[in-house]
C-alpha cells in the first residue's frame, strides 16, 4: 500500500501518475472507513481526492498556502498532511475535526466552517506575503455552491486588486448541498460546455485570469493545469469540473443525500433506522406545505439547506413556485423576504442559527427598520444543536434579541411552536423570529396561546411564592424539573413562568413578583452575555430581588458532549438548586 | 417654471424632451437650494436627475415600483413625487429625510440607507407580484460603487431565477465615495469603452439580459432605453453612464469631496470654516501613517469610507501599498484582515459602527474563532454619531461585545485611545476592537495605561464609598459630572470607575465593591439591551447590591437632537441622581 509511506506531502513527490491514481483509490478506502463508521461529509470529499493529491504534488505546502472554503472537503488534505491515522485507524478517529484546524497542523491556516470565506482569508495571506516581500503561492479552493455567497463574490472582486500571485481553484461539481440556484450557474454550465471558452466568463469579468480543466478527477490533467499556474504573478482562476461523490455509486447518483451522511453499511449504503419518527423538520415541512396550498401568498424560503425544515426534493416539487431556495445567499434571503412581506406576501425563511449570523445587517436594516412582517425560523438554535466550533447555535439570542422591532419567540413544546408559527404567518404587523425547539419533540395536553399580538406577556404555568423560575424555550423542561426539586427540598412551590418572548419584558408581571418573591432564576439555551437573563437582571437591579441567571458561558465550544457542557455551566436542577439555595459557587 | 405644475409623476407625462430637459435644470436649482443650505449628498443627486426624470416619464410609479440602492440619490425622485417643497421652500426642509421613506410617500417602498440592498429588496417585490398574479414593473436602481457589496452580488445572481419582469438600472459614474476598487470595475470600464458590447459581460455572466446607455444624462436616450425594457418579461440590466455631480463644476471635478457636502456658498462652493482643528479622523490618520512608515507590516484597511479615519487622497497616496480600500465589501475586509494577521501582518480596519453590522459572521467566524490579532476601529459609535435611522451607531456594543475572544475597548479620552491603539497593533494575541470616541476630543493630564494584555482590569479613577459609577467610554464625562453631583448632594464621594473593557468583567474589583458600596450605576453610550450594564447587573444579581443601568432604549432613532435623546433616556447627571437616590421613575 502506497499510503503506508505517506507521512507528509513531500512523500508523494516521487510518485508517478499511475501511482498517484492508485493512491487516490487507497485514500478513498480510508475515507470510506471513517465515513461509514463516523458519518460526515461524503460527496464533497470523494469528489476532490484527485484534485487534492494534484495540489500537494505540484505545490509545497505549507510554504504554499491552501485555504479550503467551508473546509468540509479537506479530508484528503488531512490524510496527506500527517493525519491519515484519523481515517485508517478507528482508534484515531477522534484526532481530527471535520474541518481545517490550525491546532492540528501547520498545513491548516484557519478554522473554517462557514461558506464563502476562503478567497478573502487567502487574500489576507497573499497581501501579507507581498508586504513582507516573501514568496510562495496562495491558493483558495472553493466549490461552485459557495460562489453564490456575498462574501465570496466580494473576495473574487477584490482579488484582481492584489496584482500578484493568487490562485483560486473553483471546484465545480454542479451542486450545492441541493441543486444550485442563481444566474451565475448558467455561466458555469456554459463554461463547462464550451471547454472554458464561452463568451461571457464571470471570472474574467471580475478581472481574473482563467483556465479550465474538463476532467477534475484526472490527476494528469490536474497536475498539468496546476503546474501551469504555479508561481504565476497575477490572480487567476483554475476552474475544475469534478464529480461529486466519485468512487461510490450511491453517492454519485443521490448527490443530495450523500452531501453529508450518517454512519452506514458500505455494502448497501444504508444507515440504521433513525430514532422514532417525529422531528421538527418533517413537522414544519408538513405544516408549511398545507399553508402554502391553502394560501398562495405564503412562500417558504431557504438558503441552500432545504432539508433543515424537511424539504426533500419531492416536497420542494410539491411546493412549486412557492418554494424558493436562494442558494448560499442569506443576506439576499432576508432582504427579499422583507420585499415579499412589504407587498403582501407571507414569507417564511428558515436556516440554522449559525447561518443567521450572516444576516445581521439585513435583519436590522432591510427587515426591522421597515418592520415588514416576515417569519424567520431559527434551526439548531441550542446547545443540543450542532457541535462543531463553526456551527454552534448558541449565539442567536445575543445576536438577534437586541435588534429593535424584532419579535423573537421561544416555544417550549410542539403545540406552542406551531401556534406561534401560525400566528406569525397570519399577522401583518411584526417581523417575527421563532426558535425551532431542538431538544426532542415535547407535546403538551395544556392549551397554548394562539394570539401573540400583545407583545411580551409571559405565561405563568404554576403560581407559587418566594422563588420564580423564568424557563425560556428549550430549557423549559429543566425549569419544570427544578420547580419540582425546589418544592421537594424547601416545601414551598416556586412560580414557574414560560416567558415566550425573548425580545421584551413583561414589566407588569415582573413588578408583581416583587410582592411575594425574593428570588428569580432565569434559564436560557444560549450564552448569557447579551441574552435573556441579563435583561431580567437589569430590570430587578435597583430592587431587593435576587436574580440568578443560568445559561452558557461566552465561549466557542467544539465537538462537545452536551451533558458535559450542561454540567460545566451548572445547568442541572441539582446544581442550580445548590448554587441558589446553598451558596454554591456559580 | 415647469416645476410649479409638477405635483406627481403623472404631471410630467405630457412634457416633450426639451421641456423635460428644462425641468432637469429647474430640479437642479431646487437641489442646489436645499443642499447649499442643509448639506447632504450632492454628487449622487446631481448626476441622476435626468435618469430619474426618464424613469418617472416611462414608468407608472407606484404601480411600477422603484427601489433605490442606499437611496441617497433619491432627491429628484422625491421632488417628482409630491415632495418638491422640501427642496424649493426653505420652510419645508424638515419635511423629508435624506433617504427613501415609506412614511413620506407611497412611491417609497423601504427605508434604505445601507448599500447593496436594492436588488434583493426588489426581488421580493417582484416575487410577490408574480405569486399574486399581478402586473407592473419592478425596477432596482443601483450605483456602480454598490456593486462590490456581497448582498448586491447575491441579488444579481438570484435575479435571473425570477424568470419574469425585473429591471436593474446600473448607474455607472465610475465612483464610489472615493475611487472604485475591485476587478469588476475593469469590466464596467470595458463595457463603457465598447458601447456595452465587449466580450466578458459581468451581468450576462450572471444570467441577466443587458442594454447599455452611453449618455445617462441625455433624457431622450434614457427614455428610449427605458421604454425598450418596459414590461419586459425577464430580468434585465440597463447600464447607464452618468457624470457624478453633473451641473455644478466643483462637484464634477472634485467628486470625492462632493459626494456628501456641508452647507456651502453656491457661488464659491466653499463652506464656513469647520470647528477648531482637532478631530479623531485626522489624529488617527496621522498616527497610522507614522506607524506604517516605521513598520511595513502595518496595514490600514477601509471599506469605501477612507475619510472616516482622515485618509484623504493625499494621505492614501502617502501610505502606498500599506493602505487598502476594499470597496464596499466589509465582509471581505474582516476575513482579509484575519488572513493578514494570521501571517504576521498588523492590519487595522476602520469603518462606521453602522457598517460593522455587515460583518457579524466574519467577526465571529473568520476573525474570533481563529483569534487572529487584527485591530478594528469602530467609528461614529455613539449617540453623538450619525443620526439617520439607517446609520445609527448605538448597536455595536450589543452586536460585538457578545462574540467570544473579541476584546472590545472603550477609551474615555484622546491619550487613552491612542495608548489602546498602540497596544493593539503591537500585541499578537487578541482580535481587538476600539470604539473611537465621538464626543469631541477630550485630553487628560493623568497617565494612561499602555498595556492592556491582562484583560478586563477596570480602573478606579476616584476611590469613594457607598456608590460606584462605572462610566464607559463616551459617557465617562457624564460619569465625572455625576460623581461631583453625588458628592455635593450626599456629602459622600462615590467611587468612579473607567471600565475600559466592554467585553469582560473585573470580577475581583466588582466583588470588592460589595464590602463598602450598596449601589452601582452603569453608564454606556449605546442601547442597554445586550450591553455592558446588563453584564454588571447579572454579576450582582444574587447579591444585595443595587444596580442602576443607564444607556439608550432599544429603538431605531431618526434625525434626532442628541440632547432630546439624552433627556428622554434620563442621561443627565440630574436625572440619574433623581432616579437612583430620589426614587424617580426610570
Amino acid at each position: 500500500m502506497l499510503i503506508e509511506s505517506i507521512h507528509s506531502p513531500a512523500d508523494i513527490k516521487e510518485l508517478n501518475t499511475a501511482q498517484l491514481t492508485a493512491l487516490a483509490a487507497e485514500i478513498r478506502s480510508g475515507l470510506m472507513n471513517r465515513l461509514s463508521k463516523c458519518g460526515g461529509h461524503f460527496g464533497p470529499n470523494f469528489g476532490i481526492v484527485e484534485a487534492t493529491i494534484a495540489l500537494h504534488y505540484v505545490f509545497e505546502s505549507p510554504k504554499d498556502k491552501f485555504v479550503f472554503d467551508v473546509s468540509h472537503q479537506c479530508y484528503t488534505h488531512k490524510i496527506l498532511t500527517g493525519r491519515k491515522d484519523a481515517f485508517f485507524d478507528d482508534a484515531c478517529f477522534g484526532d481530527v475535526s471535520g474541518y481545517t484546524n490550525p491546532e492540528e497542523s501547520e498545513h491548516d491556516f484557519f478554522n473554517v466552517g462557514h461558506t464563502s470565506t476562503s478567497v478573502s482569508l487567502a487574500c489576507g495571506l497573499a497581501k501579507s506575503r507581498d508586504l513582507k516581500g516573501e514568496t510562495g503561492n496562495v491558493i483558495a479552493i472553493i466549490g461552485d455552491g459557495s460562489l453564490s455567497g456575498g462574501e465570496a463574490l466580494e473576495g473574487l472582486d477584490f482579488a484582481a486588486e492584489l496584482g500578484s500571485n493568487f490562485i483560486i481553484v473553483v471546484n465545480d461539481n454542479d451542486m450545492s448541498i441541493a441543486e444550485n440556484h442563481g444566474g451565475l450557474y448558467q455561466n458555469l454550465k456554459a463554461l463547462r460546455e464550451s471547454n472554458g471558452s464561452c463568451c461571457n466568463n464571470l471570472f474574467r469579468a471580475m478581472g481574473l485570469d482563467y483556465r479550465f480543466v474538463a476532467d477534475g478527477n484526472n490527476i494528469a490533467a490536474l497536475i498539468e493545469a496546476f503546474s501551469a499556474v504555479k508561481d504565476i504573478d497575477h490572480p487567476t482562476v483554475v476552474h475544475i469540473v469534478t464529480k461529486k461523490g466519485k468512487g461510490y455509486t450511491p453517492a454519485e447518483t443521490e448527490k443530495e443525500n450523500w452531501h453529508w451522511h450518517m454512519p452506514f453499511d458500505p455494502e448497501t449504503g444504508k444507515s440504521p433506522a433513525s430514532g422514532s419518527g417525529e422531528n421538527y423538520g418533517d413537522l414544519t415541512c408538513e405544516f408549511l406545505l398545507k399553508k402554502m396550498k391553502a394560501d398562495k401568498r405564503v412562500v417558504t424560503m431557504v438558503a441552500a439547506v432545504p432539508v433543515c425544515i424537511g424539504f426533500s426534493p419531492d416536497k420542494r416539487k410539491d411546493a412549486g413556485a412557492q418554494f424558493i431556495d436562494v442558494g448560499i445567499a442569506e443576506e439576499h434571503a432576508i432582504a427579499m423576504a422583507s420585499g415579499i412581506a412589504k407587498s403582501g406576501g407571507k414569507p417564511v425563511f428558515a436556516t440554522h442559527s449559525s447561518f443567521f449570523q450572516r444576516t445581521y445587517d439585513q435583519l436590522s436594516q432591510d427587515l426591522c427598520i421597515n418592520s415588514n412582517p416576515a417569519t424567520l425560523l431559527v434551526n439548531t438554535a441550542s446547545v443540543y444543536g450542532m457541535h462543531d466550533i463553526t456551527h454552534l447555535g448558541i449565539f442567536d439570542i445575543a445576536m438577534m434579541s437586541n435588534i429593535p422591532n424584532l419579535v423573537y419567540l421561544a416555544p417550549t413544546n410542539c403545540e406552542e411552536y406551531f401556534a406561534m408559527l401560525e400566528w406569525s404567518i397570519e399577522q401583518d404587523k411584526y417581523p417575527v423570529a421563532i426558535r425551532i425547539p431542538c431538544n426532542g419533540v415535547h407535546h403538551t395536553a395544556q392549551p397554548v396561546d394562539t394570539d401573540y399580538n400583545s407583545l411580551n406577556r409571559y405565561q405563568v404555568i404554576q403560581q407559587g411564592t418566594k422563588t420564580a423560575i423564568l424557563a425560556l424555550g428549550d430549557f423549559y423542561q429543566i425549569g419544570e424539573a427544578l420547580a419540582k426539586l425546589i418544592a421537594e427540598k424547601t416545601g414551598i412551590a416556586p412560580t414557574l413562568i414560560n416567558p415566550r418572548y425573548i425580545t421584551g419584558l413583561d414589566d407588569a408581571m415582573l413588578e408583581q413578583l416583587k410582592a411575594d418573591h425574593d428570588t428569580v432564576i432565569t434559564l436560557e439555551d444560549g450564552i448569557l452575555n447579551g441574552g435573556f437573563g441579563e435583561k431580567i437582571a437589569r430590570f430587578f437591579g435597583p430592587s431587593d430581588m435576587k436574580v440568578h441567571c443560568f445559561g452558557l458561558k461566552k465561549e466557542f465550544l467544539d465537538r462537545y458532549a452536551v451533558e458535559d457542557v450542561l454540567k460545566a455551566n451548572h445547568l442541572t436542577p441539582e446544581q442550580i438548586y445548590k448554587d441558589v439555595f446553598e451558596g454554591g459557587k456559580q
